[in-house]
């Protein structure tokens, strides 16, 4: 093992220079609307203007549209297009217009500061994250209990006003800002801890609780959220659950239909659904809360959650290693599952083309592994309960990966600062794509063993055109397909799209893997559902929504729910 | 450790006498619907004639009622009788008689063979495991294919036929008989595994597949199935899956809605609805598949399932232990979980008057720990890719909590042989309770901290009436709540019903953990779940299922979804 060692040793010194590790202080903000923020697959960076600019360019202007098209907010009937495909959208005419008595209505059960028109406040509100995609709403609704939230939908649904419930709006395709004028519920200020059972590591909370304030409250009682993402200082619990957030910790912990042991939820027309259970094990009935995991509001609020969480483990180590073949990585994986099994908590990958911007535009990131570039590097991290085994555990496991010639070099992080120095490379990639100019990103499951393929193809269609850069969470299957140019050219995005959502779709695998559709992808869901399947979802929103009224527009096509 | 080595060294002249172990050498029939077995949470055991009438007495005769009220087959309107809390069920009307043209048009696309109406395999198909339901249908399709189930439901959709869908037939709620004259479709003749990624470790089945056939052909693999039950030599994962089955893994793997990573049913009038996603990630509109997971074959048949299974690991340690109280065993757990964390496969545990009746009436069983008796044991087994570091991380915990004072005696398995022996004494307490005289059953999920309160409540009810008998998967909050009598009294009844349920529902408990609702506890639903939810789940019914005509008078009360 004493190779890994100097391999270390190298890492440390190379990382002498380096920022404070991304991974283990990574920089996240809180309800930070006003500020200048982009977000990339779980990882916030602040950007300068003059990136924002591009950015903003890219996104709103991509297909030579007028602002007014995209942004402006014409009266009457509106009708918009949003990047990368365009599509247009129409205000449902069936829904009413905001009056004054409904603002008097609302100001009666929530109060004046409640009921809020100002229009800064607003504009945070009607804006994404990643400022693609902007609503005129004239009202922002800040309920403060599940009776308030009924009351609230209760009376649109009479109204027919549509409604779009907001949690920390760090959503990236569009979900959770209005896209004309429908009334925002955001349910920020129920964010009380109801109760948290140590013995059984059950966690039950209000949906307006923001991920980090959970992760630190849990850790105080030696446990972890089984989730966690890069906008965990913003993000809500009652949003992630609604979008069936993902995340770092997905290939250890699995996804929250696993771990989400209840939920309390609010439909269209005020109805509380009591489904809060508390227990790992209930077999009576249809078990309805899988319906809100991941509807991304448009079958009902959630108010309330409740989660099972895992202890928190004191081990925790890293290696990153080079792999000359994708068919190594996927070995190696393999290899990882059985011998690390209990321990693996992360397996990422990142291509050349990735190591190459990282190296190239991220400020103090050197290749701990020396000359010449591979063409795979992955990035393992085990969690355990006891270091020194662990540590053994993965250098057993190196050890046979070398012999088994699965992995060309590699290094193990000896401190955590060497350990984020690694996390670093795989998660500035986002950044350092911004950095190197314009970006066509798209988030797909696929099966591991396509990722490539599909990674080739388009190398092969777009030739001298772009770059392809590819990286992701190869252990879920979860690749990052980006593709970087020097700027936006409609020549480029044909070669892409369809393309990408078609080859996504023969191949069995998803176009959203944990982004959700939103505004961005609702048309798009049967490149990944069939028709009937897509029918039948489309029913169950009829019938808990049959005004519409939840977050419309998203989710599903317009044609079939209307 | 000497302490621990010593009592480990006692367990094995203890043991020296023992059958083979029980656990690791399951005694498991199939297909044996004609032999005399007896299930109990997850354990099959052939029991004696004797016994068994003993039990048919108490299962059929419970309420006094005549035998033809609850097994006779009475012509026309009928109603039968089920124990423990009688419940009256007529024969909907609306549903067709089967007749001469039926049999012809399904002879014609499944052929001769599949389209049986053999009084004796009618018989089989007729009854559930336990002898306790009992149906009179004429009529057993075996389809070969989804395309055959879906042909098979559209033509009883349109004849309003009423179906009864069938796997292994192992439930233990009446879910898998018919009530009246359904059309039993069991698709035990689907039985292909049609693909496995040893990297990602997804299989994907048809829904006839043998559970114990799924784990051989994964154990080849050097993969395993991440649900083991005792019924697996019968059961079939298609309907695992629609019961949601618990089982023995899930405190280690959780629940099927965590594994299950894709579905295909046919609904009611013979859709196929292709949900079969082979992917840990896919957002891209509601998840459905959910649904059909745990609805008891009541919205859908489903015929094939992807599945997520765990890499094989090589270390198994058991250790069992006693604590002095029920709080000594509640810290355990939480201790267990935090210092085992990653390699905690079971915490199970059994009250005293569970050992007495295991070292009573179960042959060869020894007390591994000296006298005098304890209040509780615990068993705790780990799971891991290493066994040394495995059984030192072992007995670190275990030297940790005994000078915690949580545990006041026990002993760690040397060998597969005592980790059977003492997987013997859990396990076989079902056993020893049918040996002891007749028993009222009860499976339940609580609170961790709730359980032992219902227990000393029953205890204090019940006085000298009968004995309570307490085990269970500690781990997940399951209890099995046992009332041992020397024969049915209806005092006794009366002393624990509807208390149990209303205690049960009072903690946020569950009146079914694993074992669903069916057609013995339908009625009971409103103990376990809200009003306005079963509403919602009686619409997803009428959606899905306008006709009603699968698996009728199951898992919902009659009275919503008619």
């Amino acid at each position: 093992m004493e190779n890994w060692r100097s391999s270390a040793h190298r890492l440390l010194r190379l990382c002498s220079n380096h920022p404070s590790g991304y991974r283990f202080s990574r920089m996240v903000r809180k309800s930070a609307h006003s500020e200048v923020l982009c977000r990339h697959e779980g990882a916030f960076t602040q950007i300068q203007p003059p990136i924002l600019q591009k950015k903003r360019h890219f996104e709103l202007y991509s297909h030579h549209l007028p602002l007014r098209w995209v942004i402006g907010k014409t009266p009457g009937t509106q009708s918009r297009y949003f990047c990368f495909m365009a599509t247009k959208i129409e205000r449902n005419s069936t829904f009413a217009q905001l009056n004054s008595d409904d603002i008097s209505y609302f100001k009666k059960f929530l109060g004046e500061k409640n009921v809020i028109q100002e229009e800064d406040a607003l504009l945070a509100a009607n804006i994404d994250w990643m400022h693609k995609y902007r609503g005129s709403s004239k009202l922002l609704l800040q309920p403060r209990s599940t009776e308030e939230v009924s009351q609230i939908l209760k009376y649109c649904n009479s109204r027919r006003l549509a409604v779009v419930p907001q949690g920390g709006n760090t959503g990236l395709v569009g979900g959770s800002v209005p896209v004309f004028d429908e009334v925002i519920v955001n349910v920020s200020l129920m964010n009380n801890i109801i109760s948290f059972d140590k013995v059984s590591g059950v966690l039950v909370c209000e949906a307006g609780c923001i991920l980090e304030n959970l992760i630190s409250f849990l850790d105080n009682q030696g446990f972890i959220m089984p989730l966690d993402l890069g906008a965990k200082g913003s993000c809500q619990i009652g949003g992630n659950v609604s979008t069936n957030a993902g995340g770092l910790r997905l290939l250890r912990y699995g996804s929250l239909h696993g771990n989400v042991l209840g939920l309390e939820a609010v439909t269209a027309n005020g109805e509380v659904l009591d489904m809060l259970s508390t227990l790992r094990k209930d077999n009576t009935g249809y078990d309805l809360k899988h319906l809100f995991i991941g509807s991304e509001g448009s079958l009902g609020i959630v108010t309330k959650v409740s989660i099972l969480t895992p202890p928190k483990l004191s081990s925790v180590n890293v290696a990153f290693l080079a792999c000359k073949d994708y068919f190594s990585c996927q070995k190696l994986l393999l290899e990882a599952k059985r011998k690390l099994g209990e321990i693996l908590s992360a397996f990422e990958f990142l291509d050349e083309q990735s190591m190459t911007l990282a190296l190239n535009y991220l400020e103090g990131v050197r290749n701990p592994l020396p000359p010449p570039l591979h063409n795979f590097y992955i990035l393992i991290e085990t969690t355990g309960s006891n270091e020194s085994y662990d540590k053994e555990k993965l250098e057993a496991f190196l050890l046979g990966a070398m012999e088994r010639d699965l992995i060309s070099d590699g290094i193990v992080a000896q401190d955590i600062q060497q350990a984020s120095s690694v996390w670093r490379i795989r998660e500035g990639i986002p950044e350092a794509l911004t950095r190197a100019g314009v970006t066509y990103k798209y988030d797909l499951s696929l099966p591991v063993d396509k990722i490539n393929d599909l990674v080739k193809e388009m190398r092969n269609r777009l030739g001298n055109l772009a770059t392809v850069v590819a990286y992701g969470h190869l252990g879920d299957g979860n690749l990052h397909l980006n593709i970087s140019a020097s700027q936006y050219d409609d020549a480029i995005l044909a070669q892409i799209e369809p393309f990408v959502y078609e080859w996504t779709s023969k191949n069995q695998g998803s176009i959203s893997a944990e982004h959700g559709l939103g505004l961005m992808k609702a048309n798009k869901i049967l490149y990944s559902k069939s028709p009937l399947t897509v029918q039948v979802m489309a029913s169950i929103k009829k019938l808990l929504d049959p005004n519409g009224i939840l977050n419309p527009y998203k989710v599903l096509p317009q044609s079939m729910v209307a």
